[in-house]
């Protein structure tokens, strides 16, 4: 909670300010990782590093993780490497694979990787060789192994034993000699059973697994679905490489969905996956404006449309009023259908088979918004220009455009989907862009036939 | 995986075409719950409570909590009260709040809880108690509490023994004998501790706890961040209440983010958190009328501002055909503001507080964005039209138009959170609309201005 924060950002500015920082170790050892990267982001540069070196090696490693891309790169570049090494040997494996992708140059990796010890480091190097976004980035090889054969005592022994040495002991994986998982056994179970039973007689043999080239989205999905606290990985033949946690599922869910609600709103997310006011003002111009430029760019093409028709637009100067109206309730119904769409295919309720079944359903959708929105705008315009002939024009142009509107803010991502591309690129306002000029040409289209000019 | 599901769909077609739906009875009660609720979704009407009647009482109970309210509710209309009451005995009696408060009519719930175990209706009662979407009613009371004078041997012994019905035992939560928090043990460290030591010297006492009037989304990220596996929810004096799983803390995440997507895409939320093709479709017209009726209508002032620029736009017919460009480069910047600060809200960086910093960080951002684009802008104008003047009249309102949507887009959101109300209503098509009107008052202001007509 806040008030852990607060109390450690106090102290500190105490600390800082009468220049004894030391006084603070006992007190700073004390605190939640999470709690020090939040005072740390927001200390002075300069005072990061002194307050971080403060901090005993476990605790240090999980203050690491914590801390955004940025603060992490500047507190490794002023540690000397065999520190920075024994740090990463400190945490689980895919949080160290994390700093050395994200947070490090390829050279330095490379130097800290022959720092570590070399049983991590070969874990590490098995981890690297995962494609991005990958089950397998995500793995621990620090899970508890058990033998069939054994019994619920044994069991309850070796979870005593191997504790050091593992990230979690609420599942007991249940390997064959092949080293294939053959069962999975809670603690929980193992508890509760009798202690001659067998590990064979109380595991459970019908299992999830993932295989470690599945996408992260997918495999914390099925942890969130099935209520699990770790999803085991295994390779095609069964044979059992590592395990997911859940805290790691949850911190893909909660990128995934930063990395959606920013991509709706036509921000490009990467780089930005960090506090934001620690994200430097350059790198939002720059995730920022290319998609700003191409819809600037594919905006042109309304200039494009409205000079087809500028004899239209001339001679019924009254038209031209409505065009930011047409436009804005073409953009609006995209936006909500794209916004249900990317969400609907997000949790997996809409697959790219369902192509057919969404377009029908939107259509009918589409068409049922403009007509109740074509009473209004029949209304609004006749009491604006006493013009029957044109109310009748913006009307079916809003029933004609919300239709399309649907249609496009559907068809759109499901064809990104079909394509391998990440639906919610295809933003918003990419749809939108795209509604307004089409929808221009549709209004002034109507208005050319319906108006005879 | 999908694989299972399939695999249920299948067995269930074949059994439901040849009238023999028992002999699948043992195969059912062998799948997981999420499975089978998609299975169920999947199905005609009159076959789901067919199938559904197969399922043991406890499998029955999770299946139910999966469903789709839809879907739920059509079940427990068809079967007898005193089953439904014995099914909400079965559960998690957080889900069964869910189950009764969004689910059934308030006069079923009367019934049911008459239905229920005194015991567990009871605590359903307390729970109901709770405002909506607080902790409170995320709650279980069934966890395992010990007090701090057993040892670690005892404190195992009763893990063993505890009831059936509590949902976790990952912690043990230490109680004094006026029921008030004073420590978490972990059951990793009661098994590694050597049985005789004492709960009170091996528990946790720096405790992070929350009310149970706190918003849930709070409540799920602060788990999240901790990296908790449940959350102890606390009366203001200390006294334990119940504790609140991850399983529940991540579904109210992507609850709350299926919420946040729908919202920025302007469509009202409520009544479709359940899969696409089960929402009725006039629940989803109704869910996004009322908003692009309101934005329709807010865009009606656009035609206003075009009026009272009647004269300028027939002097300088050219200036019409850049308003869609203009009011689009508005639009497209509110929207990646809107969604970086919403984003930055929900996440917690942004605080309230934090007003003006965000305020002075957006200007120069939008300052900087608009002059890149300006420059673009002002080389396309002159390309089309080469007029100088009024290439500098469109560069010049790009500039102004980008900085105020910059403004409008942070501003609005953070306002709206002063006044707590959820900042995501203030949807990313609202400021869109908002920015069309005064960014065509901007334009034309300029043009007035600058091209002295």
């Amino acid at each position: 909670m806040s008030t852990f924060l607060e109390q450690i950002e106090q102290q500190l500015q105490v600390a800082l300010a009468e220049g004894n920082l030391e006084s603070l170790r006992p007190v700073l050892n004390d605190e939640y990782p999470a709690d020090l990267a939040d005072a740390l982001e927001r200390l002075d540069l300069d005072d990061q590093y002194a307050v971080f070196q403060l901090l005993e090696p476990e605790l240090a490693a999980e203050v690491l993780n914590e801390l955004g891309a940025e603060t992490t790169r500047r507190i490794l570049e002023q540690m000397p490497v065999a520190e920075v090494g024994a740090l990463l040997d400190e945490m689980a494996m895919d949080d160290a694979v994390e700093i050395l992708t994200e947070d490090v140059s390829p050279g330095m990796r490379e130097a800290l990787l022959d720092e570590m010890e070399p049983e991590d480091a070969a874990e590490v190097k098995r981890l690297l060789q995962y494609p991005p976004q990958s089950a397998g980035l995500l793995m621990t090889e620090k899970y508890v192994r058990v033998r069939a054969e054994i019994t619920a005592g044994q069991a309850l022994d070796h979870v005593r034993k191997v504790d050091d040495e593992v990230e979690t002991v609420h599942d007991l994986y249940v390997l064959d000699n092949t080293h294939k998982l053959i069962g999975v056994v809670s603690l929980r179970r193992i508890i509760t059973s009798p202690p001659e039973s067998l590990v064979a007689d109380i595991m459970e043999t019908d299992l999830v697994t993932v295989p470690p080239d599945m996408d992260q989205e997918k495999v914390a999905r099925l942890i969130s679905r099935y209520d699990f606290l770790a999803m085991p990985v295994t390779k095609a033949d069964g044979r059992m490489l590592g395990i997911i946690t859940i805290d790691d599922a949850m911190d893909v869910l909660t990128e995934e969905n930063t990395e959606d609600i920013l991509r709706l709103g036509a921000v490009e997310s990467a780089g930005l996956d960090q506090p934001y006011f620690t994200i430097p003002l350059w790198r939002v111009i720059r995730s920022r404006f290319g998609w700003l430029l191409l819809l600037f760019l594919a905006d042109t093409l309304t200039g494009n449309v409205l000079r087809v028709f500028e004899d239209e637009l001339s001679a019924v100067v009254a038209l031209s009023f409505y065009i930011p109206l047409l436009i804005g309730t073409g953009g609006n119904t995209g936006s909500q259908t794209v916004s249900t769409i990317i969400r609907g295919m997000a949790v997996q309720d809409i697959h790219a088979k369902d192509l057919w079944r969404v377009l029908r359903r939107e259509l009918v959708g589409g068409l049922l918004l403009g007509a109740m929105l074509g009473v209004v705008a029949l209304g609004r315009s006749y009491l604006w220009d006493q013009n029957v002939s044109l109310a009748l024009v913006v009307a079916l142009s809003v029933v004609v455009i919300c239709s399309w509107a649907n249609l496009i803010g559907s068809f759109i991502p499901m064809l990104a989907r079909r394509f391998n591309i990440d639906p919610a690129v295809i933003s918003a306002p990419l749809i939108t862009t795209l509604v307004d000029a089409t929808g221009l040409f549709i209004y002034l289209m109507i208005a050319r036939l319906l108006l005879g000019i």
